[in-house]
This record gives structure tokens, C-alpha cells and sequence, in this order.
């Protein structure tokens, strides 16, 4: 648990840290960890994807959620949009390699939940059961 | 960028994957890539802190703000909470081993966002500048 980090507790903000309110960084972090925005860049980790297809891949997601959080993405530059000249036109999304970067550690953390989400579950009902325990 | 990726596009929705809008995990990964949520619980990897050493690293947090994510963190079972027999009291959180294993990817995330930050900005104002061009 401690090996790993680099980062002194109290060591000077650095202006792109997200630990630092002013930190541009957080508006960034905001698009790739935003629920739409990480399935989205995760679901693009197997390939290209057309508009209808990461629909149907990102469960839940309404048409308008989806175009407002490709239009972010590819503002970002993690995703490139491609106009296919099909009858009628169809558009593709892809990874940029700016994107394909991004989404590892998200990749990696979906990963996590999917494989802990019940033992957190049972932590919350254990935690609820002991309802004399201060929190 | 396609070869890390074990789940293929058309496979049925895992009841715990977050791509499955009725799976659990969805609210874990809210807990976890809040914004709170996750400045928290990559500060922790450090070792553990105390209240108000937390509200100081995480730049802008309220104490309301913190007291919540504390909690829920808590009630996840990614954190431990101990109150110090110190006066005045004093209280100190810490990752449990499921915090911890959570907190690495969401370091690794926040590295990606500190060393990649300004080439997003540079997108974002190089898109912006090609305002003909269809988004």
C-alpha cells in the first residue's frame, strides 16, 4: 500500500495535479471518469464502433448523453470521428492513441469492479448491520 | 490498443459489469471515480491520515463533502476508520486491502491526467480553432 506512490503528503501543488483545485487536469479527469465517458472510452478498446453500436454496448445510455459525451471526447482529441460514406451516412469512433492510453487504467479499474462489486456490497450490508458502529 | 481487450463487443452483459446498466457495480465505480471519491482514496496510498490532514491535501474539498465520502468509502469497506485517543479526539482513516487494490488504478489514472492534461487543452483549443469542422 505505501511502496507504490511516489507522492509526498505534503509536497508543493503541482499546477497539473488533480489534487490542486486549479489544476486543469480536473476538468480532464472529469470527462474520462463521468459514467458515460469511461464506458465509452473502455467499450472503444476493442475497435472502432459506430454511433448505434456503442449505444447498444453502454447500457442505459440515451442518444443525447451519448453524442454529448462523444462530441466532449473527441474535443479531448481521445477520440477520432470518422464520417463513412454508407447509404445512409454512418459515423465511426475510435481510440486516438491519446485514448487508447487513457482507457488502460480505466479498463484496469472496470476490471476491479466487476470482480469486487459483491464484496463490496456485502461490506455495505455488513457495515449497515452493525448499526450501533459510529461512522 | 485492441490486443489488451479480453471482452468481446457482442457478449452477453455480466450481471456484475458495469457496461449492464442493472449491475451493482455501477454505483461502486460512482463511489470510486467521484471526484471526491477518488482524490481521497489515491491520498491514502500515501498511508494512513487524519481528518483534517485529508481536508488539506484535497485542495478545494468542504468539510461536508469530505465527512460523505468519507463515510460511504467507509461503508464500502475500502476504508478503515479509527478514532485516536488523543485530545482532542481525533480521527484517522486508512485503505483497506480492498481500498488499496481499488486506489492503484485511480493512481495511475490521475498520473495519466497530471502528465497528459495540457496536451488535452491543446486539443481542446486546436478543435476549437477548426470551427468549420463538423464535431
Amino acid at each position: 500500500m505505501k511502496d507504490g506512490s511516489q507522492r509526498a503528503v505534503h509536497e508543493p501543488l503541482d499546477p497539473c495535479d488533480a489534487f490542486n483545485s486549479d489544476c486543469p487536469g480536473r476538468e480532464v479527469l472529469n470527462h474520462l471518469t463521468s459514467r458515460w465517458g469511461l464506458l465509452i472510452l473502455v467499450a472503444l478498446r476493442s475497435g472502432p464502433l459506430r454511433f448505434y453500436e456503442l449505444r447498444a454496448l453502454v447500457d442505459g445510455i440515451s442518444e443525447k448523453m451519448l453524442s454529448q459525451n462523444l462530441r466532449t471526447l473527441v474535443r479531448d482529441g481521445l477520440l477520432s470521428r470518422e464520417v463513412l460514406p454508407s447509404v445512409p451516412p454512418s459515423v465511426r469512433y475510435a481510440l486516438t492513441p491519446l485514448g487508447a492510453d487513457a482507457a488502460l487504467p480505466l479498463e484496469t479499474m472496470l476490471r476491479w469492479v466487476r470482480d469486487n462489486a459483491l464484496t463490496v456490497l456485502a461490506a455495505q450490508e455488513d457495515h449497515d448491520r452493525r448499526a450501533d458502529s459510529p461512522v
